[in-house]
């Protein structure tokens, strides 16, 4: 099969690579019907984070399960499957307390960009959609699998409630996901930070109240200004940089909460200021297989749709199209077919 | 009057001051019933924050009302009041949220270890009780004014619920305050660390289940093999040191809650593996305002008897020995009377 593979920053390549098998009792191995790039890929891909030697990349993924192994209970060939990027068991005590994005017998997947996937624990991390979805759900379910799971977890760390004023920090597919799960959820109000015109268009149709241009200091200053002065109930950081956290937290009033799913680039950002805030904080990568029954369900009862974030649809082949156009911020988020 | 002020570090001095005034209309003036050193008054009188003019000390107080302005409703002469360390007016919108210790319009106190003090905000930071307090309730009420309402919101932080594993970080007097509110929250297991003895042994009788004398990684791995190999539920912090937030987050399960409430000297600790931890962090100062109702409750119906984390009582006059003591960690903590 072809998958995709990083070379070194900004070498991108689809490749043969062998076809994946079962290698143990609890795997499946899918036909990808669709897949992604995600923000997150561009850190390696712009050399943010280092590259020691060819990595294969994608963790976001719909499919067709083709084999499973002994074990499997849950699944069967043919089934039109949706799965987290975080491998879970969805059994040990982390899962059970809902965190299936630090399973004890977990890892994360990097090998979705590609024609086929090998998923381990297959019924801890996979859930099969009882009919096949209708093809204008295709995209709404595979950002399911990291975005929207991602935007709602930033939600539910921030503690969104109904009548919640919220901020959300970053206008990415994520943040955008965000403000879609702050709407569902009940927020009155939901100030959305954007200062690109086709972010903001999508943010205010996903449910913002307001759109935020400024950043720092100025973007604090303007949000406080919006919710009487002592800052929102929850925001939601959505970047993952030293300057977008100290706005986020600086946007939150005191004995609100912050969910943070940007990955933390954060270097030198020392944590006095987050701990003596009396912010709420939690975030980390996010146990999107918790999430997934409920998010289907609104995706097939046309409550949410999140595949709206998509801009860019391309042939699986031209994957290094892709990750260019996101790079160079053309596209918010790349869908790619096989 | 005759107050204590720190002229240098160690150079603590029982001093003639201006008598305190009222300044505004919403003061009081309490003649004070009992004052004690607090762990964080240490730091300056270590040298570890620095010190530019001589500073008055002292935060926690328990007293009689002698005179108030015109515009304060809730109080008389005569009362016997409790108050916060932190001045709050409990109308702003930060205080109706539950975080006095965050007032729009508040400060903290430092005037305290003194024979007067003038409390601004009167209304919203002081509450009288009802009847002349019993004097075996002194101390149990003091401790109310600081320790014990910090330890309590350590516990809220860590959301400690009915039937938690609960790991306290600190065996000093908040640490085994928070032991004493994990138990009245309804903790199934409390894991004090704490290698001190005589501390061990009030940790025990506060409510602590299992003591543990070890600390950075084999404490970590130790409250890990405690609780079934994740980590405890609900973890707090009452130290302050890099090392002690980094033990504690490691001894929080995923998703679980870590409450700081030590005030962080981490200079250098990054923030980025508490944000990728999945655990949900909330701590600074103490909103002991919101809970005062509540813990006078408890103690004047004999259910918490935090003043036994008082085992040095001296007159007020000899306050620099009382500092002596904590700082050669011959006391826990000690109970000044003027």
């Amino acid at each position: 099969m072809y998958g995709t593979v990083l070379h070194a920053p900004g070498d991108i390549r689809f490749e043969q690579l062998p076809d994946p098998r079962l290698e143990t009792p609890t795997d499946a191995i899918i036909r990808t019907v669709a897949a992604c790039v995600c923000g997150t890929d561009l850190w390696v891909y712009r050399g943010i984070e280092p590259v020691d030697r060819p990595e294969p990349m994608g963790h976001e993924y719909v499919g067709v399960v083709e084999e499973v192994g002994g074990d499997v209970r849950t699944l069967r060939p043919g089934q039109f499957v949706v799965g987290s990027f975080a491998i879970s068991d969805n059994t040990c005590g982390t899962c059970r307390h809902g965190y299936q994005s630090r399973c004890e017998h977990g890892a994360f997947l990097n090998t979705c960009q590609a024609e086929h996937i090998r998923i381990p624990h297959a019924d801890g991390t996979l859930v099969a959609i009882g009919d096949p979805p209708d093809s204008r759900h295709l995209a709404d379910l595979l950002a399911l699998s990291d975005v929207m799971g991602t935007g709602w977890y930033a939600a539910i760390c921030a503690e969104v409630r109904p009548g919640s004023t919220v901020a959300v920090v970053g206008d990415g597919a994520v943040g955008l996901c965000a403000v879609l799960a702050a709407r569902e959820l009940g927020a009155a109000r939901i100030i959305a930070m954007s200062r690109n015109p086709a972010r903001q268009r999508l943010a205010l149709s996903f449910g913002a109240t307001d759109v935020v241009a400024e950043r720092g200091c100025e973007g604090v200053a303007i949000v406080r200004d919006l919710t009487g002065g002592t800052g929102a109930d929850s925001v939601m950081e959505c970047v993952g940089t030293a300057e977008s956290l100290a706005q986020a937290l600086r946007s939150t009033r005191p004995g609100g909460n912050l969910g943070v799913v940007g990955i933390p680039h954060t270097d030198g950002v020392d944590c006095a200021e987050l701990i003596s805030s009396t912010v709420g904080v939690r975030g980390g990568p996010a146990p999107v297989r918790r999430f997934l029954p409920d998010l289907i369900h609104r995706v097939r009862t046309d409550r949410i749709d999140p595949g709206r974030v998509f801009d860019l649809t391309l042939p699986l082949s031209r994957v290094a199209d892709a990750y260019r156009a996101m790079d160079e911020r053309r596209a918010v988020k790349a869908l790619l077919l096989p």
